[in-house]
C-alpha cells in the first residue's frame, strides 16, 4: 500500500472510532508509520481535505460491499435480511466498537463545514443508490425503491448507533426482522 | 432559570449542535452567561459530569415530547406518523441543523468513556421504553412493541443525521410514511 493510501486508510480507522475532532494530524502520522512531512505533501489542504478523502473511501468500499452481498440471494426482502445480519456479525465481532464510518462526521460538521457535509451527503447517496438498484432490479418503482433505500440507510445508521451505545449487535438484528418484513410487504403489494 | 440549569441548557445545545471533542467548557461558560467558576462549583469534575447531566436532560425533555405527542390520536399507526411529519417539521424549522441531541456524543465517545456510553444508553432506553408501552396500550405484545421500539428510534437517529447531512426534511418525511404502514401491517395481524 501507498504511504498516501495508508495515511487515508488509517484515518478512515480513526473516525470511525472516534470521529473528527478527537482525530489529530500526529495521531494519524504516528499510527499510519507515515515520514512527517507526508501528510502535507500529499493533503496541503491538511484534515478537511484528508478526512473527505477517507470518507470517500469508506463510502466506495460500504458500497461495494452493499452490491456484493444483495446479488446473495434472489427475493429482496430476503437478501435484505441476510445483509443485516451480516452487518450484525460483523458489528458482533469488533465487539461493537464501529459500523459507522460517517455518521460520526456527519453528524458533527453538518453546518459545520460545506467540505464535508458534501461528502458525506455523497456518501449516504451512494448507500441508497445502491439499495434503490437492488429493489428496481427487483420489479419495485424507482420512487419505491428510493423510500425503501432510505428506510433501510437511516435504520442502518441508527441501528449502528444503538448497537454501538448498548454494545450488543441486538439492535441490529431486531432491525433486520422488520426491514424484512418491510420490503415482503412492498414487493408482494 | 437557575445558573445550574442554565449551564446545562447551554451544554445540551452545543452537543446537539457539534458534540462532544469540539464542545469546550470555555465556550460553555460564555455563552451560558454563568460566572466564571460556577462551573466547577456546580459540575467539579468537569466536562464529563456535565454532559452526562445534559444528555439526561436532553433526554428526559424528548421522553416528555414523544409520550404527549404518541398520546394525540388513537391509531397506533396514525399517531407515529404524525409524530415524524412533526419531527420533520422541527427539523425543517431550525434548517435542519439539530434534531438529534445525543446521537453525535453516543458516537463519539462508544468506547471511550464509560459514563458517557451509559448515559447514552440510559437516554434510547428511555425513548425505547415510551415507544414501546404505547404500542403495548394499544394491544401489541411486549416483543412486538420493543422490536417496533427499537427500529422507531433507529430510523429517528438515522433520519435525522440523512436530514442533517442533506439539509432536508425529506428523509424524515420518507421514513414517516414506511413507519406508518410496518406499524399498520403489525396491528392487523
Amino acid at each position: 500500500m501507498s504511504t498516501r493510501e495508508q495515511i487515508i486508510e488509517t484515518t478512515s480507522h480513526l473516525l470511525e472510532q472516534q470521529g473528527y475532532y478527537a482525530t489529530g494530524l500526529n495521531q494519524i502520522v504516528q499510527e499510519s508509520g507515515a515520514p512527517k512531512g507526508s501528510l502535507y505533501y500529499y493533503f496541503p489542504q491538511g484534515k478537511e481535505e484528508l478526512t473527505a478523502e477517507a470518507i470517500d473511501r469508506s463510502a466506495r468500499e460500504f458500497t461495494r460491499i452493499i452490491e456484493t452481498e444483495l446479488a446473495r440471494y434472489d427475493d429482496p426482502a430476503e437478501t435484505i435480511y441476510q445483509f443485516m445480519q451480516g452487518l450484525a456479525e460483523h458489528a458482533q465481532a469488533s465487539d461493537c466498537r464501529g459500523g459507522a464510518p460517517i455518521a460520526t462526521v456527519a453528524l458533527e460538521t453538518a453546518g459545520h463545514s460545506e467540505r464535508l457535509t458534501a461528502a458525506c451527503q455523497a456518501a449516504y447517496g451512494r448507500y441508497q443508490s445502491a439499495f434503490a438498484a437492488r429493489f428496481v432490479a427487483s420489479g419495485f418503482s424507482e420512487e419505491r425503491a428510493a423510500q425503501l433505500a432510505t428506510l433501510i440507510v437511516a435504520a442502518i445508521e441508527g441501528g449502528m448507533i444503538l448497537s454501538r451505545t448498548q454494545r450488543s449487535a441486538a439492535p441490529l438484528q431486531t432491525i433486520a426482522g422488520d426491514l424484512r418484513d418491510i420490503v415482503s410487504f412492498s414487493y408482494k403489494r
